[in-house]
């Protein structure tokens, strides 16, 4: 509003954006200039309905475009085709307060300039196309509402998170992405080498980096010496697996958020802020629902809309769900003597996705803590509780997705790191930086980290966390593009 | 000082950060409590100082410990010693306007606990080391007021970026890293594969993607296609490059801004909006130049601060200096007249780094936008210019460093972009997707990429870019952590 004001005031017809056209309350003097790309074209006797988008925002711009008699040989739009990029010029505005859209945008067919024509191939038509099918149209599909959506409510999100953590007095840091080692022992790692020297025929050439290099799968061990320096540091990056399992929660790469601070001795300090956090998420996106959540959705119900402002209400709750892993394998267990699981949940076992989702979709109905992990089910790198048994950690389970964010206070104890890594077998020559930094002025500090495209995902109300990615990776995923 | 006041004001003694503490203008009442690292102590008779970092800000605190006594047994530091993490509780304030910390923060010995030891190992004494020297110590150096300074500075720079693109309307978008072709043609590329597949003995073992992956040296084309779905979008993400040369201006892992607009037609909108950008950056630095510049540096006159707060004054200036590539020419050829560069300046060919540093340090004394460069020095999808010679491109050079940013106009015209693809003996197939663009609803558009390294680098008034990236990848960098 107030941008479209500055415009106007300044300039008679100025380049505007839909989003801030759709705002306007009270007819602006002038003429207007927008550029787009035809969604659709409904074609009457007397007029043409135009509907616009230029990505900026959820609706499209409903153009209003007399036809100049009533032959069809005379109808305006007759040369404009969904998909087109048009510029037009000299449209006028008048109000019509009784409809959705609260004001109509006439043109004549002189004001409209075809800037990029289409050719029949071009596959995003007003008919029905499932989600399945735009998956396959990378190169189309964020032109629609659906996927449009997503990657506006992901920068959104990211946008947010930057300003909330910057006010919390985080400092933004860019850990190394090519590593030397699988610090987390999850194994599915990918290699890396100078493409020129994967070729040689040399097989005694020396490594681009004198060794074999990695792609990261966490960048927490270099957060936490960057932590030891500045206090509190968080980082977006992507990351990489080498995921077999071919699921709609998985991607070869995805992306990040991770905090480190120092200062932090409970995993209390940790929930509280990830709370805050969310919080202050969900009340701005509640405050640009009207940007950001598309009026309907394909493969979805009419109220689903309405389901994902609840839950971005629900959000804004002072008291979330918490619950140690014993106390939940109590409950699940109690659940499996009635209707059984498929994997009975046992103690000292990880939890299973479909005991995940039980959890947060039906038993709590909203996010849960799930803290205290057993020590076997969890990283080498976390605080051991003093019952020798479970480790200060956490993960943030939510309905439909599951886990969200995983958590711990690290062990900052030198002794009590190394013996758990000797138990685990683990190589500690290879990781003495990382146990270094527990020997030279250490700090009580822990961290998390939120993976973006489920955040992103479980926020939209999305299923599939391949959609909340412009270009996703997965195993034998054809990368074209 | 907004939140410190906020910390007394609701609880006596909360722990604050060193940062907060000293923007205290007037006395605080209440104790205060304190974490951090020891950078230095000076024992005295009567008393010892301490000079403790958190790395909120440049400047250490300053506390006074009195000695119990005056023997050398009874000195209260003794124990204490450089790199220890300390928690300090009970501390009081008085104020002491005529030094250089405007207040005096005292304790006592009982006040103090220290949460981390060190060894007769760690290598941060009070003793001058050489930014070589601490180039050697990933692990520590981030506690030294250079180098957390360049972090401290290198954050600021991003979270602003973040908020002053969001301000005008620009998407945050993430394109992919693994991507399947050499799209600028450079060549140095890093390719990728599974571990568990490289190490396979099955030489038959199809390829993780099905094909060759590589890590992405520009996320540029892949922009484009967001740009035309979202109109305009930005990015920040790590580039990779096998570089061959080991220069102080080059990193085989670095971070890249880049921006992509519909609406753009001549280089002319991108280097306003580029000015816009910086000239914001420089304000924000020069309001929060006491926290983020140090008093002093290693290796460096004492001026140095000085110039620094000059060169972002001077990107304040409403005119930027701007050149035609044709012209910059005819200016470095009559300066050869005189003076010799190493190279010949001759039009067609590419400015070397001793061209574009004259041009900017000597020359213009400042940033220079140079424009419009010959086609066979840039890349294919640049838009060319009407005399067919040239193409609708810039970099933005300046002193000391070079090229930070380079942009242009793209070739949204399929006949030419691929006709100019044909010349370059390209493989057209390869890239059908990326063409493909310009048929179905095509918009003039363009962009630019900022390497966030050179940048934050010249804005430091560092010399060496993998200084402003807190772990360094270079060719045969030793990447043990």
């Amino acid at each position: 509003m107030l941008r479209l004001q500055r415009y106007y005031s300044s300039k008679a017809g100025v380049l505007t954006t839909i989003r801030d056209l759709l705002q306007i309350k009270d007819a602006p003097q002038g003429k207007i200039e927008i550029k787009g790309w035809i969604k659709s074209i409904r074609r009457l006797k007397k007029v043409s309905f135009i509907d616009l988008h230029d990505g900026t925002t959820s609706a499209p711009l409903n153009i209003v475009l007399p036809n100049v008699g009533e032959e069809e040989g005379t109808i305006a739009s007759q040369r404009l085709k969904v998909g087109q990029s048009l510029k037009i010029e000299n449209a006028t505005l008048c109000l019509t307060p009784t409809r959705e859209q609260p004001f109509e945008l006439s043109c004549s067919r002189n004001d409209i300039s075809v800037l990029g024509d289409v050719t029949s191939e071009y596959p995003l038509q007003k008919k029905y196309t499932s989600l399945a099918q735009l998956r396959r149209l990378p190169l189309w599909k964020h032109r629609t509402t659906y996927f449009g959506g997503l990657m506006r409510i992901r920068s959104h999100v990211e946008t947010k998170l930057n300003s909330i953590l910057a006010k919390e007095g985080l400092f933004k840091v860019q850990p190394p992405i090519l590593t030397s080692s699988d610090c987390e022992g999850g194994g599915q790692l990918f290699n890396v080498e100078a493409n020129a020297l994967r070729n040689s025929k040399d097989k005694n050439a020396e490594k681009y980096f004198g060794k074999d290099a990695y792609l990261s799968v966490s960048t927490q061990l270099h957060l936490e010496i960057l932590a030891h320096a500045l206090s509190k540091v968080w980082t977006l990056t992507p990351c990489f697996r080498a995921e077999e399992s071919d699921t709609n929660r998985h991607l070869a790469e995805f992306w990040m958020l991770e905090v480190e601070m120092c200062n932090i001795e409970t995993t209390q300090q940790l929930t509280d802020f990830i709370q805050l956090i969310t919080k202050r998420i969900a009340a701005s996106l509640i405050e640009n629902q009207e940007n950001l959540l598309p009026k309907m959705r394909p493969e979805k119900g009419a109220d689903e809309r309405q389901v994902v402002i609840e839950r971005w209400n629900k959000l804004l709750d002072d008291k979330w769900h918490k619950i140690t892993y014993t106390d939940a394998i109590k409950v699940l267990q109690h659940r499996h003597a009635e209707k059984k699981f498929e994997t009975e949940p046992l103690w000292g076992v990880a939890l299973k996705s479909e005991h995940e989702k039980w959890l947060a979709g039906e038993h709590f109905q909203g996010p849960v803590f799930v803290t205290d992990y057993p020590k076997q089910t969890k990283a080498f790198y976390m605080k051991q509780n003093p019952d020798g048994e479970t480790v200060a950690c956490f993960d943030l389970l939510v309905p439909d997705m599951g886990e969200i964010v995983g958590g711990s206070v690290r062990e900052d104890d030198y002794d009590k790191l190394i013996s758990e890594m000797k138990l685990r077998k683990m190589d500690i020559e290879a990781l003495q930086w990382y146990t270094e930094l527990r020997r030279q002025g250490s700090m009580p500090h822990g961290g998390f980290g939120i993976g973006i495209e489920r955040l992103v995902s479980w926020l939209y109300g999305a299923q599939n966390i391949r959609d909340a990615i412009p270009f996703h990776r997965t195993a034998k995923t054809v990368i074209e593009l």
